[in-house]
């Protein structure tokens, strides 16, 4: 079960991630370690040709993967980003954008969280990324699922 | 259907890799993009406490990526490794490691391939690893499936 | 001796990638291999605290790679970010963010560059990016530097 | 200056990285927040065409940042590698790899390193590295240099 509902993390995003709603992002889907995060298709995002820009696609992926981590964690503050590594795989057609989080690994310091990025209706990955999360010492969120955490 | 077979394959690795032969590894399954190493577990491969060394969970992830990248484009000497990026997870316990990789993209030019990394009867992540490969320009090995092969 | 103008840049910048002008992002220096952009300061860009979005820091690092790479193979469509890897050191203090990018690798097919973000005036790093740019097959841009050219 | 010795570093990279002395790798000059490892040329690294494996390059690398975190922390067990991103930039030539790393953000929990690798004598990078170092909470190293340390 998710340690925060999506209307909490949207509140959050707000304040700590402003790039997230600037861009229209809505976190659709959420559960414990998971996250889904659709970015409407808009004029905003376009390349010529109707290809989203790859900044869009690094804010989007660095979104899903902040709410799968709040899932596990609970609400809290200053959890920050430390590494994103991301793969361009396919020029996306038009049409709204889906990124897929989970958590792979969940410690008492960093998660790590994987995203596959999909345009709505299409097969192809547009975009895979990996991202780590560094945690605060004191989080005083919700309680965290034991079945996640794990230590490094 | 892979359009090289393990055979095949590991004649090749013992020229182009010569890394994996060296640490035992053995590519135990194969299909169109996907691929499957064994890393038997071996007092050479430990750090103490029993943890199996960082190059050689790299070299195993790098390894698995190959294969599944000529699973793809048939036998094709001087595919070459361009970026790989490893997330280190969860200290891996005594065992035998697993790769499992599939090819996320199929390019002309480039090949990119994820792994899973486990430790057989484990549950646990042990490493997630990217990689990209550099496919060159006329490669003449077995005809390309059509399905996997896209533009960007 | 740089293969395009800022200039030149600057007019394809507005056509292919739309995120760095909309950002107020300013090619400020180039030469052979090298590619300074500014982002000034500017409030829509703000985390609380005053820090700097995530994904504006690796729009940032993107566009002053492309610069570089183009200062090396002149205008040329279609050159497409394959990889980017972006560690976020410090939390950027209020001020105008700094991209210092530099090609390590100018391949026929790939180039890869550095890139070290500061705030202006202070010491340390903000951010380091590495990233990978794709080239298209029959650039038809600028002759090519043969000093920077090389093969893998 | 060094919170750590070159010899107090091989004492415990024989025990913590074994798979750096199994390829005699020498670290040859450290200071504060910098290392150089020599890989010396030999036929067990070899690839055909005189080419050292790319998971050895990997481990190198991977030791030179150890080296180079030591030597701001002081002598600390269990600092283990959470990512490590390598591009591979040119095939080395016959020749002693040498590995330069330098620390780029020293945090209380985690240290970030970027190296530099080359064959001696020769001008072209053959690849390029970031890595990140876990730090165990309660280091009781030498005492940690201020001047470096910094949080996020």
């Amino acid at each position: 079960m998710s340690q925060a509902t999506i209307a909490q993390i949207e509140r959050l995003t707000g304040e700590q991630l402003p790039f997230a709603p600037a861009h229209g992002f809505r976190l659709e889907a959420l559960d414990s370690g998971t996250a889904t995060v659709r970015a409407p298709y808009s004029n905003e995002f376009l390349r010529p040709g109707g290809t989203i820009s790859g900044p869009v696609m690094m804010g989007l992926a660095d979104y899903a993967v902040y709410a799968a981590v709040l899932s596990c964690i609970g609400i809290v503050e200053l959890a920050v980003t430390t590494n994103l590594n991301i793969n361009f795989l396919h020029r996306p057609e038009p049409g709204d954008l889906l990124a897929y989080a989970r958590i792979i690994k969940l410690g008492k310091r960093l998660a790590v969280g994987e995203v596959e990025m999909y345009v709505e209706g299409e097969e192809e990955l547009v975009a895979h990324v990996t991202a780590t999360y560094s945690i605060p010492p004191d989080s005083v969120g919700s309680p965290i699922s034991k079945s996640h955490r794990t230590e490094r």
